[in-house]
């Protein structure tokens, strides 16, 4: 046994049992160790993005974490767009990344850089081993800080002679959870006494406080009028019919400020007073109306959902609250835009469903027509980072055989990592992925507006415009093993859908938005 | 004027002519102010790892920085890679890294993070505007820092609120650069002595003395029974008829010990002692024969040209020495293999070309066979993260309109990057992009073997394919807008290749190996 097998034991021990892999030379004895426990299931990424991806959608759907194999500073770097999104969903993940062997490092070879800092930003927990007999502890210890609370991903160095040399397993170690603390009975009581107070009181979700349970207490407190926002991207929430169904903060400054004209007291559960997504001249950073208190009913290392129950009680709240009906939207046939592919899914989303959401302009409509859809799961960019909706895929498919995935994807956001496709085909994964082409960077076209900067001009207009060439979806699927339709009318598109949402495994659906 | 322009003013009074840009919404001013100064050329890459190989492929050709254009943390991560290969080219780059205004930083965004600890690593300068009348001179001062020596990126974060508030520039700064300084002559002496009583010294050139100069000089000790040698992996070396051709450090530690056996003296030319790219299990690190002693005669700081110069005269060598001839490889019909690739290149490379070289285990048969090639310059992948082909030629080809540009790809190196390709499509720049498609990471097959892994089974052998499914080059490459030819032999090989070089624009050849 050397020091790459206790580290995958101590892993399956931890149940960690996925590996999203994109291996060098230093990964070698991992690789090879991967052979002699077969637990663990190995799934090859051509691009490391796709594989830090695929960990996030893993881990949000799993509640549990993946590991992901990666090659030096290089191949964390290649990781790193969706490893900010997953620090934003707080998904639990474990990367190992490869080093070079410990003696090794003293010559800077081409491939040495400082792995640690680079990992840092983004990680809750970041330790090289030194010796091949440390590797175990500092996996499980790896293993109880992904989870946090808020949980996020921990970052693993594994020089080669670490992973090639002898290692004594003794025990397999346990990760230590720490688990969110119960929520205090007084300041719960305090929350809820100005909450009585209030003539406008709101109750902001964040990601750890969107799950079933939560989303159920805060239903009992829509019935006393408190309005439920959650954060405008959360990492996974529960919809559709026989849920709750709360408001969602909105995108730009000022139309939530509007939104929120006159609220007084703001309750803010696992999450910040809400900000905008950027700033821009003479606008507002936080959206927090004026005159408004905040106040913090828990904090993301405390039991959200337990904490809005409490408050629910003690605001002598009904047992339960409002939930969605189950209804499907009409059909909508004509020109395709994303309200008519909104309705042609919300039409035939299956029960369970997941979607993987990197539509960014397209979304809003399809978040809007599948508010009565059967109970499915919707998970959104988190961190802004665009390029993570075919990994996030890979991994919420991994995570959950029998359950269909759709990831929505704008075309440029697709473009970051398209390389997602090929795994998908290797799997043969149950993903529907839709592309919105409208062939531009739309929302920078907005954005370009808003920041003052004035309408483009050839040069800005060609750095937004993602035409000449079209990119053609059809021959880049097929290129990479996934079988591809393109739509360019809402029939099309909805007789596309319904097919895939009828037969299993991969496909591409070319939304061609005029 | 805003600071946009006055960043835009400054980098164009500095030469920084080319923009590879991935902009997000905190760049819309950059993106915008474009349009008022013309002579800044903005190249759209839909990925920003394209970006920033192409900023170092142009870094490599021009002699100068082209700046890229990044989003936030994320956009710098998914640019790091090619970033970590420019470093270990010492190429010069500025990276302008949009930010969130600084008032909004506090209120930790989706999109923040810690951008300067994710840029420190990878670059030999990090600063971040803090108001608008710092932009120009940071500016200067980062394509300063980015001529080194020994050349690096230099990374300038420049908030949205910097870029968008008005600025004055009463005078474009001008970058300080401080240049290599000249060698010392004593030292020159000192190390003349010790080579004349060395029984078999070598000269190990790095990337900094393999330009013209540096080679020719080297040639002319040459004649006296020095021999020369390169660091394995080289920026760009002028090669072919009329040049110098030294010798290649060998990649594998015991074939370099073993080529360098019984030299005694290493005398080194800005670079380090060599070391192995990566630690085997009992191999040696240090690729120093025992008993060899090393000695500097330049450091990066200083001209190594000239240091070799002087050394030369020192030891009364004559003005030149040898080059090599012009001789076209015979016809090597039949099987494709690396080597009849090879043969068909080394017979078609048009004089004044560029090779742009991540081909991993196919390049050094094409290494051998244009030896004696009309003048070209070659591009390695300096620091082994592979993914840099198709990136680089575009800068090559963005710096060197009327060059011919050749960009050679593993398989499984261009699948880090195709996106690529829609840019070389777009700009429809001069690129014969060559796909050696054996569905494989080959080398790590070698290494799996070397690092003492042992032989794949089932697990690790499918982390090691690219097969199931195989990807459809000529597919892919349709989609994104470059045409494209499969070729299954030598011949058909050598026909594609004679006529990509007959005709301008982009172009794949996949090299469907056995």
């Amino acid at each position: 046994m050397n020091g790459a097998d206790t580290l995958i034991e101590t892993l399956i021990e931890n149940d960690v049992t996925a590996c999203f892999a994109n291996p060098g030379t230093s990964e070698m004895q991992f690789v090879s160790a991967l052979d002699r426990q077969p637990a663990m299931r190995p799934v090859l990424c051509l691009f490391e993005g796709v594989a830090t991806g695929a960990a996030d959608g893993y881990g949000r759907i799993a509640g549990k974490p993946a590991c992901t194999l990666l090659h030096l500073g290089p191949g964390y770097g290649n990781g790193l767009a969706n490893l900010h999104n997953a620090r934003r969903a707080f998904t639990p993940i474990v990367n190992v990344i490869g080093d070079h062997a410990t003696y090794h490092r003293r010559y800077d070879a081409p491939l040495a850089s400082d792995i640690a800092a680079i990992a840092g930003a983004n990680s809750v927990w970041v330790k090289s081993a030194e010796g091949p007999d440390q590797v175990a502890d500092l996996a499980a210890e790896a293993v109880g800080a992904s989870y946090g609370p808020p949980g996020g991903s921990a970052s693993l160095i594994l020089p080669a002679d670490c992973a090639w040399s002898p290692a004594v397993l003794a025990a397999r170690p346990k990760a230590i959870r720490r688990g969110k603390s119960h929520p205090d009975g007084t300041a719960v009581e305090a929350v809820a006494r100005r909450m009585k107070a209030a003539k406008k009181p709101v109750l902001v979700l964040g990601q750890g406080a969107c799950g079933e349970a939560a989303l159920a207490a805060a239903a009992r407190l829509a019935t006393l009028g408190v309005r439920i926002l959650t954060d405008t991207f959360i990492g996974r929430q529960p919809r559709g019919a026989g849920r709750f169904l709360p408001d969602r903060m909105m995108y730009f400054g000022e139309q939530a400020l509007e939104d929120l004209a006159g609220v007084d007291l703001m309750a803010l559960v696992e999450t910040d007073p809400p900000a905008a997504f950027f700033a821009y001249p003479g606008r507002p950073s936080l959206l927090v109306p004026e005159g408004c208190e905040t106040t913090v009913l828990a904090s993301r290392e405390q039991d959200g959902a337990a904490a809005i129950s409490m408050l629910a009680e003690a605001l002598g709240a009904p047992a339960s609250g409002p939930v969605q009906p189950l209804e499907r939207p009409a059909p909508r046939p004509g020109v395709l835009t994303p309200s008519t592919v909104g309705a042609a899914v919300g039409r035939h989303l299956p029960e369970g469903a997941i979607v993987c959401d990197d539509g960014v302009t397209a979304s809003q409509p399809i978040l809007n027509a599948t508010r009565s859809a059967p109970p499915h799961d919707w998970m959104a960019l988190t961190g802004g980072a665009i390029g993570l909706g075919i990994p996030m895929s890979i991994g919420a498919a991994v995570a959950a055989p029998g359950r269909k995935v759709i990831s929505l994807n704008g075309d440029g956001a697709a473009m970051y990592t398209p390389q997602g496709l090929w795994t998908l085909a290797r799997e043969g994964l149950d993903v529907t992925v839709i592309i919105f082409a409208n062939r531009n960077y739309r929302v920078l076209n907005i954005e370009l507006g808003r920041t003052g900067a004035g309408n483009p001009g050839p040069a800005a207009a060609k750095l937004l415009s993602l035409d000449d060439p079209r990119i053609d979806w059809l021959s880049l699927a097929k290129g990479l093993g996934v079988p591809a339709t393109r739509c360019d009318d809402a029939d099309a598109f909805e007789t596309a859908f319904a097919r895939a949402m009828a037969e299993p495994g991969p496909r591409l659906i070319e939304a061609a938005l005029p």
